[in-house]
């Protein structure tokens, strides 16, 4: 087979939308409350009907995590009015699969959205993210799904220059649809200056952790996980370097995680 | 920059072993009590130094998730004569970060192994496993790693015809390294009868879910999580079929999730 024709990825997996209004998933990972999820909603409003389930507790860092030794809450809250919400006990991923086959019930969203999210996703945090593990997980319902996260840790983080690409980016996917089985990464900077959006991959790097020892006040050893973010890339086709000249990050994600180029190697030794 | 030339993938990443004893971390995500880590530390023990890093309580479907909110627990336990063994009140992927930092302390393990895991994490299992993510951390700290998991969810599960793959397995890793930025995926399939060992691809599938709908005594609604996995996939090349067909499957990993092949696409959008 010829993997690199290109009519494989000229035929969008999931179909254009027709001309009716679109019906949007908005999910995440810092809570339902979270100021980053408020703007997301909004900017859906902008183009089709909301859905939001979202975890009723903070979730960051909680990867592609599903809960499978206790059960599950799902319930309905009235935060923004004329808004379809519901807070869930579980994990950003979790929230995903009951909105599927609880809320949706079968007849899924044209769109997931996730975020935006209070801190970077870009790099190898795509890994440790609860709000892109949500996107992956509406990708591999088979949901065009996007992440979007914000280079501002606190409450008070201005979404306001990210609202225009979000809608710009939601817009050219519900258009387009997205090739087979991807799903896309959007970071923005800290910046009200934007320069436009780059399309990257995942720039090479990794947390070299430094955890913090502490002695409890019964003299028991605990620790909290520092770190600071390493750096093993100096492409400029990466996220990071995007992120660092003011553009808007786009990565395309795929959840096919095999190492193809891998396996001849392997088929070579001797077991 | 031509990625189809066989260099890259020829020179490995990790110096193949010196002739001295090897360390070895032993990590798993269903907890350090479970029969499977057992198995897997004392046929580690027949190549080298062992030390176990695991959870102190099961966390199947973690995911890559780590702990951010709340401090972490990492004590000494004398579980079995003469291993250096930890327990750790984490997630897998806190296991590994706390072993590489505090245990280990920058002098790295030559080889990270997980498991074996008391069911399969084939196909998209991957992503959700605990199992799986450990080993995806360990590479993303620069050591070898591999993923043992076994279909049988059970605790009488009879793990004994994996022992010798375990061994040959990890006794190639140490010998050879791995190419940069990968790991192996390694799953038996429930059988004492065991045809040997295929490297494959990661199988497309998806877990179709149904949640389990109960009331409890105060009339409020909860749900537990079930599904049946779906095989969209009738590859021969891959780990689904390999297991079907009584083989090992060997998948290698990688943790750069860039859709490189969508690049090109989302260039063309007009955003």
């Amino acid at each position: 087979m010829n993997y690199s024709g290109g009519i494989t990825f000229i035929m969008p997996n999931f179909a254009p939308m027709e001309k009716q209004t679109p019906t949007i998933l908005v999910v995440n990972d810092d809570g339902i409350t979270a100021p980053g999820i408020k703007v997301l909603l909004e900017t859906m409003q902008q183009l089709g009907r909301v859905v939001v389930v979202a975890p009723d507790s903070p979730q960051s860092g909680m990867g592609h995590a599903i809960t499978i030794g206790k059960p599950l809450r799902l319930d309905a809250v009235d935060l923004y009015e004329g808004v379809e919400m519901y807070k869930c006990s579980g994990t950003p991923v979790d929230c995903v699969k009951l909105a599927v086959n609880r809320i949706f019930k079968g007849s899924k969203p044209d769109l997931c959205v996730s975020g935006i999210n209070h801190g970077l996703n870009n790099s190898i945090n795509v890994l440790y993210s609860g709000t892109m593990s949500a996107a992956v997980e509406g990708a591999i319902e088979g949901i065009p799904s996007i992440g979007f996260s914000l280079d501002d840790y606190t409450q008070q983080a201005n979404f306001e220059p990210c609202a225009k690409y979000v809608k710009a980016i939601a817009t050219q996917v519900l258009e387009h649809g997205l090739p087979a089985s991807t799903l896309l990464n959007v970071n923005f900077p800290k910046t009200a200056d934007l320069n436009g959006i780059k399309i990257c991959r995942q720039a090479n790097g990794k947390w070299a952790e430094e955890f913090d020892e502490r002695m409890d006040p019964h003299q028991r050893p605990y620790y909290w996980l520092t770190g600071e973010f390493q750096l093993n890339d100096q492409g400029e086709d990466t996220d990071v370097w995007a992120l660092e000249h003011d553009y808007v990050s786009v990565v395309p994600v795929q959840f096919d995680m095999t190492a193809h180029h891998a396996i001849s190697i392997l088929n070579s030794w001797k077991f």
